[in-house]
């Protein structure tokens, strides 16, 4: 019963309309819900802006990437029309009884908000890079990880045949998991993340240890990772003999230093963003699915406030209160155990 | 400290050269652990045949489906040669210490003989059903899922295009695993699983409504799933007046049975080995090296008589007493829970 | 200028959807044609039953497998309401000056009897087999090649690991150009295709070599592929006890032969529809979008009873009258060349 | 009869081991003849640098990619040692009667070198950008389109979600014909390619007539291009205030342009390493294989100074001198029947 509107909120993320439509099926098919969608994320909440959603629309859907209600990193508090009192108005005159936001921290956190300001809202968590703690796994980071091991495989055979040494950069701004499962799925020698400072002294010593046994070395780096002498590489002075800006990422200051101080070839890779697009994996149409299940049963049991998690095998239900601002970084001790056996 | 023999009995299965790897990696570098591999699983054990068994010889196979020891179906009790006594004897003379068994039920519980037995071995489990009760996810699991599913999505065009009825026939000989995530995955319109009966009158009806909505019915199969009247399925009379035995699985006898009783032309696809084989997805290439940098802990700790598993993000231990023998099915609510969505 | 019917007849084939597009695409762009798209092959123009065709239905469908025209085996002279006056008649009701027909041997027949009979028809050639002289290749050939070829690499580990002796069937009825495409790139140790009898002797003896030299045979056979002794074959008593009528296809005929006279365990796949559906390759795409400028190109030229075709790398005309009723075969001196370096 | 010397030269490329197994097999099998392979490229052969390459060595490589030679960029006539009196000794101490050089133009020219100062070389092309006018296709091509349209097709979705313009660069220094595939296949808004220029207006003036109809710009640039204005575009400075020098390629330099004159958010991509290393795709294979096979019987021949092609569907062969120095563009008039149907 009842009438709800689902936005997604900032970056894309493969397993988003699977989401959409295991709501849509659960809630028309048990629960006698009707769906409004929400134009790009919480401007549509904002400005009432929204498109029809039922099983015709959602129909085949799941195995694409992308989400076909837009989406943007706009805030509903950040401008003059995002009040509590406009968000309702509008939510009044378009029927919409309550919101499901499928997002990640920072939309949750703008969730929990409008909750505390009376609005009834559910949550999907929504993180490429697997980095919230509240769930064992967010969808979409399956499939980058895919993408991303599909990659080293490919750089591992251009290594090898010039004898050089590949550096490729994979998403991961605050935590590695990325370059953690594809690092360890592709058998790379290096792997860089942002939780655990390594120098380039040490990172050298692996590349010229596995060349020494007769290997071309790959090296996968979290687009988060830093050098702890950073300030200097950003204005390290290439060979071209220009001042070098961080442009395309830490793989393009790599690249470079590990040449100069090693003497071996180097080349990298920003694999960007067509690791967050494209057909999903089955595990993250899967996971969308499922959560897009439990939302549905969520807001037929009223539970605003509250997001849904993975946790085992299961999908449970999490307040915002307690999941927002809780960043899962790789942990010390596996990310020890994966360096255990680089190379 | 010690010198170990790995063995993989049963089907082969993506992720068991990960598994390989990751011990020998983790045992030689943490625990100054040697190896050796025994050939076709328990018949090396029990004939003493072995392959030598390095980090030179495991470099790059994480990502080769199959296993390079070889694998077969004998048991170590089921020949004359099969003692206790025998194998030991075998064991010190080739100086192995002790024994990592990865396979799947039966083999965990040949392992739990020897063990008791009094013979030192540790098990790793391995499922491409993914039935074992003890561990959430096994690996193998993952990369059968991602190639059913793609099946399904192959599938799905040429039924839309010829306004067919598909049936694909999936692996899950007593669960249902595979089919419920490609099914999922994939959008199937009826899954059909070992663990819960359907009438033949049920999948027609629930075919005959996605054909009433416009589109081409899609049914996933599990190769255990059974028509309730199966017996006389399998006796079926096709119309070019053979009596029908049942050679290519349960997709070949369904296909017939639902054409003759909706009259909606139904095309059988049985996957078959093609789900067993190439190159591993990187979720299971992951879950197989930390399933063998686990194994090789164990080893070290001394530890044996259990195996490996996975519980929520964490790789665990637990004895074979306990992990033997118990199947995990689908469980009935979930089931019940992909099923509302059907269509 | 003008208005055109399009029609997809006969088998679903990756790449028709590109050609659709391309046709409508260059249609509108350069010679000022509109376009209406007959529903369900032959049947469509016999029933004058259109969709509407525009830029805006084709965007985004050339990644689609199938055809959003749907399709049949339907032929425009085997009912009483295919006539050419009835045709005609249609057409004139609905303002389409001209038919593209995009299909087989068979459909290309027919478009010539109706080019014959006065109707401004003209064709695209397909067929997933390639087996037709006038081109030297169709659009849906290399996407089937390409799944193959990944089920020839699947199979492979699984033969290694078991050592098996492994089957796959894949299609052509009579010419068998993906057996050789997919086994030559899958370094198959035989292939076998229609137009070229091996004895089952012949057959067992390349698997017997191949596992006398310590590895597992990989064995591609065509559909239409039929041993010399092929009557006694089809009622081949198996060890089940039952004759054994065909039903799945040649490579469960020939497993269990092989099984028998080598001794070796076999195992067979037969890949059917899997084949034929889901997302084109790249090169697929490419060549039906230009057959379907080319197709837009004769329209507007006026060059009704042709058909296009690729002869090295430009697109040609070709008359129905030239191309219709001529099989391509492979060669047999390809054959042999490519029988010389079994396995 | 007689032993020969096989190179790979210049970058690498998928099929190059097809090459390699399809001369071996077809040589031992065929021909009686022996091979040695010589170690990266020309500098194995003006070092006498070779390991041993036979039936056992070349089996299975096909489905890698890269080189199991290596591979480098040094010309035989370079260093001091690269005479052809040393090249002859090492070829006599070796006991090698002829060479087989696999590469590039600039490889194919030093061969023609060799053999006018007396060196028996035969020659197979090789050219990731299918750029050589003496055949139809190198292998390697299909394989790079295919990655570079996958890549098209992951963007595509995550430009729709945030109303993005995506700029991706492909491969192709001098000629665009792994721009003209993808951007055919993947259906972008606009193909940049060498060979033909086009103002960054009228670039802005399709991203804006796209973004006007609703959808979300897709351009596929090749390395190669250049805007008529590109030494200004070089030296652009950027919102950060740095002078912008060209490092991550065209793409980089095109983004920020056109997000700046058209006020549409743009995205850069560089696909880089990743189009030429991993599996090669069965079409490759299979010419790499034919390549090999046919580059054999040339040797058994006695064919000397000329090299492989493929016309049409046959491979023939063609003298160095006839074929050297000759690129490929894509032709004026097929540019502008891809670009008629942009968008």
């Amino acid at each position: 019963m009842g009438r709800f509107g689902i936005l997604t909120s900032g970056g894309d993320c493969p397993g988003l309309n699977a989401v959409i439509r295991g709501t849509v099926l659960q809630g028309e098919t048990l629960h006698d819900q009707e769906f409004v969608g929400y134009l790009r994320g919480y401007r549509g909440l904002v400005y009432g802006d929204v498109m029809s959603l039922d099983r015709g629309v959602v129909r085949g859907i799941s195995s694409q990437g992308g989400t076909i209600l837009g989406t943007s990193r706009f805030g509903p508090y950040t401008e003059p029309d995002g009040t509590p009192d406009n968000i309702k108005s509008h939510m009044r005159r378009l029927g919409v009884d309550g919101v499901i936001a499928i997002g990640g921290d920072g939309t949750m956190a703008a969730a929990n908000r409008l909750y505390e300001d009376g609005i009834p809202v559910v949550g999907v968590p929504k993180t490429i890079d697997n980095d919230l703690e509240a769930t064992d796994y967010t969808f979409g980071f399956n499939t980058a990880v895919e993408i991303a091991t599909e990659a080293v495989d490919r750089l591992r055979t251009t290594g090898n045949s010039h004898k050089r040494c590949m550096v490729l950069e994979v998403m991961g701004r605050h935590a590695g998991w990325i370059a953690m499962f594809a690092g360890t799925a592709g058998g790379a020698h290096a792997i860089l993340i942002p939780e655990h400072p390594e120098s380039l002294e040490q990172i050298c010593e692996w590349v010229r240890s596995v060349q020494d046994r007769g290997r071309s070395p790959m090296v996968v780096v979290a687009e988060g990772f830093t050098l702890p002498d950073m300030d200097e590489a950003h204005s390290h002075k290439g060979l071209d003999g220009f001042n070098r800006p961080r442009l395309g990422g830490i793989a393009e200051i790599l690249a470079p230093l590990i040449e100069e101080k090693t003497g071996i070839e180097t080349r990298a890779t920003v694999l960007g963003h067509i690791q967050r697009g494209g057909v999903p994996s089955a595990w993250d149409r899967v996971l969308g699915t499922r959560f897009g299940q439990a939302v549905s049963n969520m807001v037929a049991d009223g539970a605003w406030g509250q997001m849904v998690a993975l946790r085992g095998m299961s999908v449970e239900r999490v307040p915002f209160s307690e999941a927002v601002g809780h960043t899962k970084n790789v942990p010390l001790e596996q990310y020890l155990g994966a360096r255990a056996i680089f190379g």
